[in-house]
């Protein structure tokens, strides 16, 4: 044999290609190229049960949307998100339209019998969160799968982290620390796009940057939030206005100021159910902090430490080892045996950013496939949400300490 | 000339010796030994105007403080402070002693014409610090200088972010961030001692090590904490009883569990006068942080971070760069421009935790040969005190936000 | 409109594709699956004047090259390489085969009109080189291309580190130190694979790692080595057989031992024709070290240093600042106008290892549309060589300072 | 009791005050003021069988000797090193004066009767160096101890690395890489000072920076190097002549030009009598380097790893771990359990660059009283010198290999 069509598998030497689940993307900026990313990808990368097939993308925009299914590789464009979840080749409905539009879109597409993947926050409102989680709840029944895109828990180190956790290298936990810092908001120039204003993205730093962490605390120590003291700032209360708004935050100074409706930082403390002190701050006014999501947790048995800038990197202190040779290890969190590994490359060949999406990808793929609970449910993206309202209110409270809701 | 006798300065070709300031200590435990150091060593390495004369050690136990007076150099031996202060060759009293002593023996040293060196916090209560910063008033206007020992400050890299934020170079303050992590109560086993207990102590981690980063706050921003709202916890709340409490934490146990009276960590967050956004955790249950006096400040201009753990480096993040060659730099603060620095080795050769202490000394003995105001003062230390007050208040009030009285 | 095949250009409101630019690549192993990773992604990221097609892989196995084929995206698979070659919708080829292969597939592939992009090392010996530099230039007057796939060029934070140079930041030269460390045999039961036999792969650690670290030195420096003294060592002579060797070094051991006929590692310093020192050290053995090709460069001006277990990262120290706020900046190298960071994410979201083959690709698409010389160019794998060659010599010679031939 | 004079041990409780130790030190630059520190300290801290006296300091300019004296707490001072010999409280001489005298006052004072601590490198050459050895060896068998001060080997993450070898942590050695890096003549406008003629100083780099380094891999491998080649280089061949020299490298420029006649960096390999191989750069042209004393040892076991810029740091692999939770592991080297920290503060607070001048006079008094030979012996000393010279002759041979020869 010299030459073969690689894509005929009609041999009796292959095995059969796994059927297609077809993708319906909503959304096209960020989010939306970095989804893209991780569904080309996925099954280049692991075997999986379904093969996952870039249906089609929705935008507003009809050349935008066009030419970014172009770019990113989807077979068809629509301009109305409606049409998407009509679609017959469409399984799948992925959401990564801003945070206002996620409840409306998600409750339609799980009616309509697709399985559904959501950017987070859920929700910018829990009553939004809580009428989507009642719906996955119900579509659940029917055999769909409704997940919230928390990605960072895909960090191969983040994932090895909860690893540990769940087998009691840590034992009781005291202390839970998580920061989020960014910086791209100290330039008082910085223009006012939509991230800035109340009625299209619920809130500021906190849901951008305080969900993942909120998220990444109960994910990590397997507890939930059960009350909250928060205080929150906006330092910079008018930014230049933009002509015309546009997704990426892009777009022509109008020459005006508008004011920014949502918070620059957020500051808050809590417990976890099982009496650990938490702390959480979420700001993009840190001056170098370019994505310093990091966390420490301290535990009888030991304490773990991680930063995003250094996403391949899991640090871990064994207490229970001898004073004298003990010490927070740099565990590089690149071998066949650590989560997602054993997929990618060898040893010391570090991973990026985008590879949560394809990992998310997978473990979607697979719930699916087994019919099982995916992880994190709409449920979990629900509590996330009611911490992110006690937030709120605790910091119009100025500090006063609100319980969380447990659902 | 062959042979000299080095500490004749009679010779014509000799400056005269400066005059003697004679040092009474009270306390021998590890802040004596941590103080007698930096009093043997400060005039071996600084100029100074006065010359430091260990005169005399005071302490409870006489074998105990006789062997200390020989170990650490003192002259004489007392086994009542008020015999030390009552000493002509004490001209400055240093206090050692637990913070329910403070006090009594600064009031009285002062009141005795002394100068006056107390080990943070300033006292246990609010009412002790007042009536030591009274003291210290009346006894400034005749001349005698009342310091509070938060010797952080003394550590060069501290004292250079310091000099770095007075100049500008962070711009408006947006962020602190502060943290004073310890593990040595994470064992459960750890025995109760007098630091454990709410009436030789006065709180746990708070006032042990949450008194120097609301120092050190309030010292690097120039400004005070207008408010704070704390959660503080106590994990272990029974631990061994110790036949005989002894100072430094040892002693045998007596086989019964006494309860702990204090916290073992306090967690709180505040705003500066300027508005920026402040947080404190101070804990001695963090597994595997030894000493981690951590600070981060992000300013409009600019950033500095800090570990206790790496004293000799200053992180330092210039804002105010092209985007594409910033990032944070790694100040080795050991440069003869540097605080400090001038009297000590070349670059890159590291100094130790006990240097803040000589320099500390330095700081004092220049206030004292000057007339000027020591920094910190009784009122620095006093200041301290109504914020770790208001922390207590706070924390019993389950976060509630309660305003610092600002003096 | 409400549905568009978004894979249609005809519409007057899109830009025409652009030409197709179809690839081959012979070899599916490790380097296999990165390359198809970077012709897969290249085009979804940056805009290209060509449109790379990943038309045939070929492979020996047939199973294996057709799985290879539909894992990868590759839209037909060949048995024999020269097939291959003679494909009509094959413009480039794409060499990841074992170097003992790399001389004939290339000559043959420029002969048939092809552009080349072949793995280093260029060869396993510096006539197979030189033979390979000729063809290249051959084709290089009737506009085909040939690039050697120094990849490590393309991390951003190393391209950056050649900008800084080149604008001077670092002044004149004086020392340059290379590490690159790996660990995969310490463990003497590592198993004898084609990567231990010189006949395969020319040489061990020197070949595999020192060529990259050669390659980078004289990149970023801008300048050639003149002379090398090495020593080399093989710390395990002996490993176990494998019944039959596979590509990726798995196989079943045979129950036998056999010999290692190249160096575990290789230590060598040489001179820069501008007189700077140069020191490298490439081995398999550092426990511990899993992927670190570290490098330090310092010069008049400035000093840079770089570790590829933290590739976003360039840490660099500016010595024409005051001494008392200088240090090593870490430069997280994410930024819009940092190298190939324009067409990614934020700053602050990392990129990894495979990223290097997608840049890789955009750099030889957008030679080959310009007709320009294509960096790093055969040639330069050539030097390379000549110094792998000088670094043998003078190892057999127990450190003799071989002059390394210009060229 | 009230009052007790501390410095009469009369008392039936106090146990008698140890005999004393007469110190007589020679130089009072740099050194001298370090060595001073360490006397003055040691039994302040440490519980020792003889008392240090600061007997007397010797030096030639009168006025400068006898401020030292005052400065640094000596009891006479000398301006001939012959009359310091002499004295009756003298039991021990400090050499701290430059190479060139080395041998002559060690020889006559052994000769004396006294004990000898030499500052390193211990001569300026081999000859000397084996003429010191033989009248260390003569004296040992009277009694008399002498050391020379690689002082290095007293900081407490470096014996406490030495410690974990000799348990066989690491396995069989593989590679040992040091480097020991300055920055002070990257301005070629630093003086000529002594240290920068061979006539004085023996060398430059290489006897000052890779004299220490050559010593720590001897010491933590336990093993002799065998062979070296090497490469050297001044890179700044003339500097401004000072008008007259002065010990600290301070005094006025005169206006002329004078020639380098040492090394500004040395780079060289070797093999240890195991067959690892070992590579050493010293150099004082690397900007940004403040004393990068920096080694990572790697065995088959584990490795090591330290930067003297981070002195209470030690990193340590466990090859024998499991791959997905071994990691290098930083160990605050500040426990009670680790060499010499029992004496010193609670973990986490750490030591400086002096503290190795204390440990040294420990470890010195320690084996006077007991009898036992001192390590480093002056054998010590003179198969550093041995390397050195084989280091000098390799590289005026071009990187020839040369043995070391084993003495």
């Amino acid at each position: 044999m010299d030459r073969t069509d690689a894509t005929e598998d009609s041999g009796s030497d292959s095995p059969p290609a796994p059927p297609a689940l077809g993708i319906g993307m909503i959304g096209y900026a960020f989010m939306g190229a970095a989804h893209s990313q991780g569904w080309r990808t996925v099954s280049r990368v692991f075997d999986l049960p379904l093969r996952p097939v870039l249906a089609a993308i929705a935008g507003r925009d009809p050349l935008a949307v066009r030419a970014a299914a172009r770019r990113h590789g989807w077979a068809a464009a629509e301009t109305d998100w409606r049409a998407l979840i009509a679609r017959d080749d469409v399984h799948l409905v992925d959401i990564c339209a801003p945070g206002d539009l996620h409840a409306e879109i998600a409750v339609a597409a799980l009616a309509a019998g697709k399985h559904v993947l959501c950017e987070k926050p859920l929700a910018n409102t829990v009553a939004e969160a809580e009428a989507m989680c009642a719906a996955a709840a119900r579509a659940r029944r029917e055999g769909r799968i409704a997940m919230v895109g928390f990605n960072y828990r895909r960090v191969p180190a983040v994932a090895h982290a909860r690893r540990l956790i769940a087998e009691g290298r840590l034992g009781a936990l005291r202390h839970l620390r998580f920061t989020y810092l960014q910086d791209w908001l100290v330039d008082p120039g910085a223009p006012l796009t939509w991230r800035l204003q109340r009625e299209h993205a619920g809130s500021g730093a906190l849901g951008d940057l305080g969900a993942h962490i909120v998220d990444l605390a109960q994910y990590l120590s397997g507890e939930r939030l059960t009350g909250v003291s928060a205080l929150a700032e906006t330092f910079v209360t008018e930014r230049p206005l933009l002509a015309a708004a546009t997704g990426g935050g892009r777009g022509i100074p109008s020459g005006g100021l508008g004011p920014v409706t949502v918070d620059d930082a957020a500051l808050f403390n809590g417990r976890l159910a099982s009496g650990a002190l938490a702390s959480f701050e979420a700001t993009r006014m840190a001056s170098g902090r370019k994505n310093a999501l990091r966390f420490e947790i301290n535990g009888e048995r030991g304490s773990l430490a991680f930063d995003l800038e250094r996403l391949n990197e899991l640090s871990f202190h064994d207490h229970t080892e001898p004073a004298a040779s003990s010490g927070f290890r740099r565990i590089l969190v690149t071998e066949a045996d650590h989560p997602y590994l054993q997929a990618w490359w060898p040893p010391g060949h570090a991973l990026g950013y985008e590879h949560t999406f394809t990992h998310q990808a997978r473990d979607l793929i697979e719930a699916i496939a087994r019919g099982t609970a995916p992880e994190p449910g709409f449920e979990d993206g629900l509590q996330v949400q009611r911490v992110l309202a006690a937030v709120e209110e605790s910091a119009r409270g100025n500090a006063v300490y609100i319980p969380v809701p447990q659902g």
